[in-house]
């Protein structure tokens, strides 16, 4: 081996908790297998931690508390796991500008601050790799900006967040309400002390701008994403959902729109929605995570694993690591992100979407013409009605066919204030299935 | 722009049938995008087919005979969608050892001279990217060299071929046999007029190779494949599995095996086996693929999509000569591919497995001793018994823990010789649960 091949390819930490925790392991134990795997060993020269007393597994020397230096020690990649937005996104952009390359599992930073971190790496070429960022150890990035960059992504629909799938997949299987569900959830520790940002869709959210960002070459923010949480479903939600053969999930969902001018946009919001047992994302239960992808030549293809955990976001950390450091042996850095598509982002109002609706109304001649009416008033097309006689009440479902959110959500609101309309007992979007 | 950065990536394909014909679709229709995503523009600037007037739907100024000439014209890339071994094989070395990288669909050729290919590749640094050729549009190759290349892989298995998998759907679905069931898929266009590359398993093992190749670091070819195929499996094969709530699969299985000295091994192999039906494997149905990766840190991930069709697979061949142009705008060629671990392959024999054995036997006292005895004398330990008597004959069903195959072949053979075994109804490996 000659000199340049032994020089190892040197690595510093930013933070080190239960994802950097595993990063250290791996890159110890699997020492020998990605030496072989990139032709040059890789060295963990720094750790920057608050307090390196909390951290006796790790080797002394390694640990710091100035991140500032260890970002300008001149290693050649620095990887990213304390989260949140601050010193994050100062430590990275300083980073990045001086041309080292940047490997992060920050969701939030990349959602807030993904076009600043992408143009501090453009300025110096340095390489910026997030696969850990969505989905944990699944592979979705790389496979959306790499295998499918010759074909044209319609669309990428996903359960990206384990605690609310794994909420909803519990009332599922016992009928429970969403606050029993939640707090045993919790007690089980698949749910945080505060919940908040998985139940209100924020952790969803920022998952569906990244991987909009990447499907559609365009750079999305969370503050684009359309999201609405978990916390006001109800048993009688799922309960209906249920009774047409259909399944609630809370769905990320990146959509490219073309309208009747031809003019294109992308859509992408975080909700729950109803979906058939038979999709292939209904049987995906507990805390996993699962993404569903259709593109024009490749058709629907799926993405299942492991959404969270230390061990499995460190497989991702990894991952591009070694290909940050392939392209360090290669000789510089790897192709760049695109982001030339620059599609306007769709308000909700204007997207396209599906209803379905449960209304407990008066069981008298006339309620249905009524109801049917206001529906179209809206110009909202319905697809399948059902209903129920019991008493002198009657329940009535009604699944509409597309039209746009606000004329969904118009003529529910309509609805709401019929006086035979006794009370809208569920209301939800149908996704899945051909309007 | 530049002048450099207006000159096109040249593009020359080998080949133009179902495959070919969508690729040069789609580098038209999508030309664009892909300048955009690449930097350069992409010129195809011929296409070697056998038969110039069979193409009517090609600009016939594309169109060459002359394939070697094509090879040699100084292009970037070549795309090979040929199929087979030669010429495929003597075009594709000429084209790697002068530095012109290749983009193949061709899981033949890579499984039975992929050393060779990527010894040409590695002489000259040209690209040899092959994700076409396994799974059609999944993104399966670049997920196992690149997403875990940091990761320790222990096992790949899928479903990886259209055909068999439909038959085998249709067969759980319909309680047919065999014979009538593959004869109606041959009527509906599941199957080729000579099925036996598909149901022998010759094509699912071809695939097997390429992916043990990549996953772990190991040069494996077809012939190192153990290839079972589905054309023995009668509907009492099916019926055994549906009775213990399994259902069967041609599946493709490549296991790092660490024996009691700690040696490692790979085991790659091909044969109908039982799953459980809550796997995720077991509701991939029709002519659909799916691929099941276990990791050490990554833990469980599914890939799944369309395994086959022009489209899908064009797909496929298109991300990889983004990847190849890209990496030519970024100055050269992409990190090669690593075969270090030179893992030995263990032969079938001493594979371990687990056994389903389903008998008829004589209801008389004693059986189910001498049954048992068998089973301890090839020190194959029993995991369930199932004992069900019906006038003076009774049906016995074993599901064993797991041994080494060639033990528990060994058990069956003794087991079939036995004066109170009236039939061995069905025999078949279990897989995708515990053992």
């Amino acid at each position: 081996m000659s000199e340049v091949r032994n020089t190892p390819i040197t690595v510093a930490m930013l933070g080190c908790g239960t994802v950097g925790g595993q990063v250290a392991r791996l890159l110890h134990e699997q020492a020998d297998d990605l030496t072989a795997r990139i032709g040059r060993p890789i060295r963990l020269t720094g750790i920057a931690v608050r307090r390196p007393h909390r951290h006796p597994e790790i080797d002394p020397e390694l640990l710091t508390t100035d991140a500032e230096a260890l970002v300008d020690s001149g290693v050649d990649l620095i990887v990213e796991v304390i989260g949140g937005i601050e010193p994050a996104r100062s430590l990275l952009l300083r980073a990045l500008k001086s041309g080292t390359s940047v490997v992060t599992a920050n969701k939030a930073l990349l959602a807030e601050h993904g076009p600043e971190l992408h143009a501090a790496a453009d300025s110096s070429g340095a390489d910026l790799y997030f696969e850990a960022a969505v989905a944990g150890a699944i592979p979705l990035l790389r496979p959306l900006r790499e295998s499918l960059a010759g074909d044209r992504i319609s669309r990428v629909m996903g359960i990206v967040n384990g605690t609310t799938n794994y909420v909803l997949s519990a009332m599922d299987a016992s009928g429970s309400g969403y606050a029993e569900t939640l707090d045993e959830a919790g007690r089980l520790g698949y749910a945080e002390a505060d919940p908040t940002a998985d139940v209100d869709g924020f952790d969803a959210a920022a998952k569906a701008a990244i991987l909009a960002s990447s499907a559609f070459h365009t750079r999305v923010r969370a503050e684009d994403v359309h999201r609405e949480g978990i916390s006001g479903l109800s048993a009688a939600d799922v309960a209906a959902a249920q009774l047409l053969g259909r399944t609630v999930k809370l769905l990320a969902i990146c959509e490219r729109v073309v309208d009747q001018s031809g003019a294109e946009s992308v859509s992408v919001r975080v909700h729950p929605a109803m979906i058939p047992r038979a999709h292939p994302l209904a049987s995906v239960g507990g805390a996993f995570n699962a993404v569903f992808v259709e593109a024009e030549a490749a058709g629907q293809l799926m993405f299942y694993g492991q959404g969270a955990g230390g061990a499995q976001t460190a497989s991702a950390v990894l991952g591009d690591v070694v290909a940050v450091a392939r392209n360090r042996v290669a000789g510089g850095y790897g192709p760049r992100e695109s982001a030339y598509a620059r599609l306007p982002v769709r308000p909700m109002g204007e997207t396209p979407t599906r209803y379905h609706v449960s209304l407990d109304v008066a069981d008298r001649t006339g309620v249905l013409s009524q109801v049917a009416l206001v529906f179209a008033e809206h110009d909202v097309s319905i697809a399948i009605v059902r209903q129920e006689g019991r008493s002198d009440e009657a329940s009535l479902v009604l699944v509409t066919h597309t039209a746009s959110d606000a004329a969904l959500r118009s003529t529910v609101d309509k609805l709401a204030g019929l006086p035979a309309v006794r009370e809208v007992v569920s209301v939800m979007r149908v996704e899945g299935e051909e309007a």
